[in-house]
């Protein structure tokens, strides 16, 4: 585990619990201390923690930011290049780009586990923090089917249930569904911040509205900024449907339209049907696809699937 | 009680549980008589409910919608117009300019108990819907005191906190606190609707950012388009604060303004200091500004102010 935050701290407590050997490293002593101080194998040594898991044919999982990223896929590509790798951000495709650039995409499966609190450190960790979260795995084109395994049994053993995804499908999606959010309650905070009684009055769709503009704004950067590709036209769309209805109602005194088709898309969110992914076999024809599709679909995998014994 | 629905069959209920005499009308057979098999005076005879509340100089309560009051503020008018009346409806200055035209101005003090669920109707109601809930109370410069004074105990003994308020302070807080966020969650919910994977990944910040768009389209529709003049500028600024923050992540790949001002103001709204107002006497000079800054500071109304002995 390369980095003891919040996430990576909550890993490697989830895979020790479920009885897996887990070791960690983290840049600052504080976090290694602590860690340790819990029980657990960490070290701010980051050569021999990468020496060992080269020794021991360790799955490597990433969790530094992506700005820390580079400089670490450099090093993990001089100790351990043919260990697996996994990563735990919640950008896909700059991520992949990155290991791409390193030289590291044969062994690499990227990964998202979609649990998070408002802190953050060692400190804040869970070992039941996945516990029911989707943990999307990537099934771009390149994936190794051994790699796939071994990242999806690490997500089931900390009780997350699995989402197969692409990276650019995964990306466009946390746009609309997380980043997007985030900008418009922050959006909405500071729009009532001038209006004199807002505050007095505000509760249920103002709090709900805006609860995750509490989030730490570097968090709420870092992962927007990062997915700025995706995250450009979701926004674009959200401004052409409030501008839209800013005229209907300037025009005509109407906001039906949006309204209607608002309260459509949340009912098909609410009752978005979600099933057991079970009948694909990693490695066989077609396995990444099937699965893309699978998850498309709301399939999750909550228990390992089979692999094909001599996959292709 | 005009209207026995979600609000005005659960007032009736809660001031019949506070000792209260209350009586109501309905204009569907069915409400009245759902509330009539729940041991409630309820009838669907407008005149004799309007004739029986002047002659017992009942304090009348409108719970009907804003399309059905011209028609409802001519029935009182003919039959009842020396009672005071209140009303519940979410906007205020349109009610008020119907009740001026009316000519029933006198003896209006206009209300917003701000309480409210996804159901609708006399059997979604409950007499404890309005505890600790806001009951937003009119200061504007025409109300009368004593009539004030019968409002306010009304919400109190409904359990509401009251929060005095102008007419415009009140559909401008309103319009950035409820009414946008409802636009901005039915936006949010109609983009995600497109990007395949959005609902097989959504969770938290998409579930409570949009969760307003499960309200139903009608209800959103009235209490939007009957504060437009007031929910249009507050559109155009969300409008203005979203093309800005897309700008900046376009040309810079920085959402960091937006991002840090949200938060700042989501923080201000968690720690917005609530205080009781205790020092106004009702019917004093100037009482009517005094409340409405209290109102805008925070404060509320918990136990009934006392009342100047010969308002002026």
């Amino acid at each position: 585990m390369l980095g003891l935050g919040l996430i990576g701290g909550s890993v490697l407590r989830a895979a020790v619990a479920a009885g897996r050997q887990a070791f960690g490293y983290n840049r600052s002593a504080r976090g290694a201390s602590e860690a340790a101080a819990d029980g657990f194998d960490a070290d701010t040594d980051l050569h021999a923690v990468l020496t060992r898991a080269a020794d021991t044919d360790a799955l490597i999982v990433s969790a530094v930011p992506v700005p820390a990223l580079p400089g670490m896929l450099e090093h993990i590509a001089d100790w351990a290049p043919d260990c697996a790798l996994t990563d735990v951000t919640s950008v896909k495709r700059e991520v992949l780009d990155l290991v791409t650039a390193a030289g590291l995409q044969r062994r690499f499966v990227g990964g998202h586990p979609m649990a998070g609190t408002a802190h953050s450190g060692w400190t804040a960790g869970d070992a039941r923090l996945f516990r029911r979260a989707p943990w999307v795995i990537s099934v771009d084109d390149h994936v190794d089917p051994a790699v796939w395994t071994q990242v999806m049994h690490l997500a089931l053993q900390c009780g997350a249930v699995v989402v197969p995804a692409r990276s650019d499908e995964h990306d466009a999606a946390v746009a609309a569904i997380s980043h997007l959010p985030h900008l418009a309650a922050e959006a909405l905070a500071v729009t009532a911040t001038d209006v004199p009684l807002a505050f007095a009055l505000a509760a249920g769709s103002f709090r709900d509205g805006t609860r995750v503009a509490g989030t730490a704004p570097d968090l709420v950067r870092a992962m927007c900024e990062a997915n700025a590709e995706q995250l450009l036209p979701a926004l674009d769309e959200l401004l052409e449907r409030l501008s839209a209805v800013r005229a209907t109602l300037a025009e005509h005194g109407s906001v039906a339209e949006l309204v209607e088709e608002g309260h459509a898309a949340r009912t098909r969110y609410d009752s978005f049907p979600r099933h057991d992914i079970v009948t694909v076999m990693i490695g066989e024809n077609d396995w990444r696809d099937e699965l893309a599709a699978a998850g498309r679909a709301g399939g999750v995998i909550r228990s390992a699937l089979p692999v094909l014994d001599r996959p292709r």
